[in-house]
């Protein structure tokens, strides 16, 4: 690939070329956490956030946001995303998010999913910040990724 | 697809899963209207508007607004776009806008057509709202769609 | 403003310069209707649609495509926008989307309300495509608009 | 501000309207966290890591998704961001970012600065992903913010 | 504004806290030319490239990526751009592109010039292309600029 | 593909269609030059300039452009980028820029070349015009492409 001959100062790789890749089915899982306080989670399950649905705006925030992933993060490739699907598990004193992206491509869905759960907890805040500023965001990471050659991940 | 064990509230799907379709050929052609005084008319037909050239403007405007489809409209997929068409009846009082996009993708062009005449709409308004405020944006509609297992739909 | 002494071909403006006007409070109101069967409005209302909330996801889809009205319509000035106020009214076999825009600037809003009436209409008809494409966007216009030298205008 | 008679399904409100506020200087510092193994953190303080500097490539990402704020979070206000900086604090197993938003404007700058270091800290996960799969973002918090009538907020 | 105090690891300013400087209104004008055969000039002149009219394209593109600066150019300020004016001059074989954009702001406008007109030649390259591979973009610089407290500056 | 039958006034193509094509792969380098004075470039050696590093900078800036290019340039096709890979040539009063993109698609990646390089020479414009207002970005033009029915080209 490397054609280039006075390669840039440090002779550091670019966005990787993959173009001798196939395109396969990849899966990617993500999760994260936001933590605030009893009666924030009550006002979310009744519905009684001013701002409207927390959990239907952070699903769409998050979807919208794994589609962006190749325009926020700089070194990502775009890919065929195939389906982006979101899972919420309200806690006593957080919500547990989850994202699963489906991709058909030469590259993993890994940052789409992490994209989408970061978003989605963004949202949440935002809905509820007047409510608790302290909430905090924790815990994102990925939980599993399946197809691409280095095989499958599970956390 | 659902390896979540505690959906989301409403157990709705998300952005549907479409990674074990393949990819077939796509058109589909969509419309709109936008109804104006006869004056208006006669300044876009004589080339007279203040701001430029109205057709050409919707075009272009239509076509960038097609491409960004899957940003703004929140539950589509980003699909693999292969051409985008624009064509404008003008008549006495109205221009008429049909855009066609083809595609070739697991799932539609429909939406892509319809943000295409939707924008292209909304820019021959901005063109000419100086001389009309009263312009109206009407009949936007799908005219014809092509590929897929849902089959053909011609309205 | 014109230092340039060889214009384009046509002489025509470009984005027009409001740089020695003043901000003042800005408001544009705009509608839109989308038209379906009866059966559609009702699982609308019971909130039965598969791919979610259709009211939220409108509300949310054209606030934001407000936002980016600058982007979408070329030339457009970006807008120092205050408010973004959604309201929509459902009818037997359709329903009327209201948008109100409120700005602080040297130009006003009504590309901003009018943007975001299309793209909730747009956002409605995705969701709620598998049921009925013969769905119309219809009588786009604007209301309503307040502020700025030009003076108000009510339709 | 509300003329709609017959509002949304819930009566929720929607893009708060801050058109009677007067912008005042706001700053707003946010932080968030990023655990990996003893020996990434050593690759990127060595700058070792394959795909590029990661504090410099986290620094851009981190100003740019800041900037990118009122497109990604839909309920958000596009604001008059007057400064955005960053800062990192390289522990034995985990980064620490910052980043403080300054702002001129009616409302505050918490969603920005929460976005910078969210998308900061995803940069980071995809710099090393090759080298720590298992990586976490926790922490995300807003530390302070100064300026609107709600008062200076430490936490 | 530094209240960091374990600054990035090099101690670099970040994007530049402007937010106790003043807004006053700013121009600036930039140029690029466009260098190709005499035969693809007579084809733009007489309208007879089959990709549509090139001098509105080229403007239409150059103002609308002038609007985007601040999302291409990371430490750019988003600015209050109040007016974009494009010029072509078009010679034997070439065209010069001129474009002035009008600000009103704490920082200048010489990025959003420049970005102008490096769109509006790409532009005229891409529609161009299938006569005339060859073409060069040239000599894009800045011309002038006012306003601020740098002074003014005339090239 | 035409079935329209009131083509647009001039009768003017679209967005290609190029839904008939197969994919192959396809790669395509610019080049851009930034000319500066001798003692800028001694900073950016030297990784002196106060914004940061210049060359690191300028590559995010043109990769992340790159990606972008079919929402900047209207009439190109969104294509399947696989690689894109940038070099610097520093010379005593220049830089040489170089950008190959790889793609694997049914058009090519000339444009995505020609933005990639065009992005990255005026965020070195950005980072050094503290120093230098005259720099200018001179010399952006296509040098090979290959891949592609219309043959492959060097310059």
């Amino acid at each position: 690939m490397k054609e280039f001959t006075h390669l840039d100062s440090k002779g550091r790789v670019n966005m990787v070329d993959i173009s001798d890749k196939y395109p396969t089915k990849r899966t990617a899982v993500a999760k994260s956490e936001v933590h605030t306080r009893k009666d924030t989670i009550e006002k979310i399950i009744s519905n009684g956030v001013a701002k409207g649905n927390v959990v239907e705006t952070a699903k769409l925030t998050g979807i919208t946001a794994a589609k962006k992933t190749s325009e926020l993060i700089f070194l990502c490739h775009p890919i065929k995303i195939t389906g982006i699907d979101f899972d919420f598990k309200i806690n006593e004193t957080s919500i547990e998010i989850f994202c699963k992206v489906t991709a058909n491509d030469q590259t993993g869905a890994e940052m789409e999913a992490l994209t989408g759960v970061s978003l989605a907890a963004l949202a949440i805040y935002d809905m509820c910040k007047a409510y608790d500023k302290r909430m905090t965001i924790t815990n994102t990471m990925l939980l599993k990724k399946t197809g691409g050659k280095s095989g499958d991940f599970v956390r």
